[in-house]
């Protein structure tokens, strides 16, 4: 399909765990630049970061696909987005994520590559996904963070904003912030931060899973909040509605990036989550 | 010229105040990605800094040459490189940055534009200059960085880094770090600093000004003895011997950024200095 959602809802039949094909699992981050991928899903004709390691892989012998805690749409980074693969190589851990990013061009690179136990699942296993959206608010935009952050040469009530996001915060029914048609519209946000940067604003997300571009719905109208267009205190209402209308808009991809993906321990080995290098000192989710 | 010094020896009858040609002189901030540029200075064929400033100024009535507190070299970044013109035209301060921009590429913007005193020189008003050098420590090289740091996979040992650092603050003859040959070689660091940041380290130094190149040689100098190739306590000889040869290598620049020029008040007026936001958090110079 031409477009994926950020995270889709589980498919029940496909949770059962599985020993792996080809007789060995591995797991491992990958950090990307989306601007030149159609996103993370494998495409018939554009590139995606699906497509390009498995290309990859293909020359290390036979693999199934390669399966990410999140498909973030065209546009969209990633910091260290957990992935996993079954495949026949009998190279070692080290051996192997080399001979894979030898094969990658230079926008994604894979790291944190360990073998797996047999049900760990980079999508079915993931308790909980992280995104920030980086808003630059310069007097012009910068050459050196273009096509890395929206930038916003407005000013932004942060308070306004942290009051949008804590009605936003909780288990509730996100169709208001569904983009497209979804058969299950209900989430738990985790926890929705704003952050003064020293250039601009940025904002965190954490939640079980997301509709397809919640995330980018959710900055949107954070934003309509910092701008005073919109009353935090009408937060609550806009969700109740159900009306995708009433919710702000959809952000470009370009300031979005997935930046964790976080999982529980398994028996006799530490939990493997995203390097805290990639969190923003001072917040917590 | 096809090679231009990161900040050239003064020409002392250079430095007589001159009123503004064309009536008027103007100040204001460069940031720049240097990946597409040859450097600051103006080249017959490749692009520049330069060149593409005063070519968009070209629009706007007679002008006369753009000076720049430093002339980077081919592929060094800057944040705030300060920068005046002299020029004809009568728009404001807002409208003028807006119209220059308007005819710049992506990878260059000006800020902070504001009308200047008749002796205020963007290179011969300067007091200070400060470079940053980053180093990305990664096992593998980043794609959201890529073009932005030095990709440096091996442990350093910030404690000889720093202990290589303090023999090299001061009022030195730096001809072991002259790249090219140099009227005169004696130079004051204020500061070198090294700290370390989330994904690997910053390296942080100011003086008045510097040798063409000399950074780098600094930089690659304390690269030497953070990786044991070097004892910190042979620095002093280094700079003793006037030897090319005996100081670390030139490290590429990609990972340079030219960070703030300084300047005195002058009446009547506030300091003009890069904005802090550029600065990291809890380093001094």
């Amino acid at each position: 399909m031409s477009h994926a959602p950020e995270s889709a809802p589980d498919a029940a039949q496909d949770r059962a765990p599985r020993p792996p094909a080809y007789g060995r699992r591995v797991r491992f981050l990958v950090e990307y630049d989306g601007a030149a991928f159609s996103g993370w899903q494998a495409q018939a004709v554009e590139r995606s970061v699906q497509g390009d390691l498995e290309r990859s892989l293909d020359a290390l012998g036979p693999h199934g696909r390669v399966t990410a805690a999140g498909r973030t749409d065209a546009g969209v980074h990633a910091l260290a987005m957990p992935a996993h693969v079954d495949l026949a190589s009998r190279l070692n851990a080290e051996a192997l994520r080399r001979a894979i990013n030898a094969r990658l061009a230079v926008d994604a690179r894979i790291f944190a590559l360990h073998d797996a136990p047999d049900d760990w699942h980079a999508r079915f296993s993931c308790l909980w996904r992280a995104y920030r959206y980086d808003l630059l608010l310069t007097p012009e935009p910068s050459p050196l963070r273009r096509g890395r952050a929206l930038w916003w040469p407005r000013p932004l009530d942060l308070a306004s904003m942290r009051e949008a996001a804590a009605a936003l915060v909780g288990r509730h029914d996100f169709a208001s912030f569904a983009t497209q048609e979804e058969r299950a519209t209900v989430r738990e946000v985790y926890s929705l931060g704003v952050r003064a940067a020293p250039e601009g604003v940025s904002i965190l997300v954490a939640g079980e899973s997301f509709l397809r571009r919640m995330v980018r719905g959710l900055v949107g109208t954070l934003l309509l909040a910092g701008e005073g267009r919109l009353d935090p205190r009408s937060v609550s209402g806009i969700i109740g509605a159900r009306d995708r209308a009433l919710a702000g808009p959809n952000v470009p991809p370009r300031g979005l990036y997935f930046v964790a993906g976080g999982y529980g321990p398994y028996p006799g080995e530490r939990v493997f989550e995203a390097p805290p290098r990639w969190w923003p000192e001072g917040e917590s989710v």
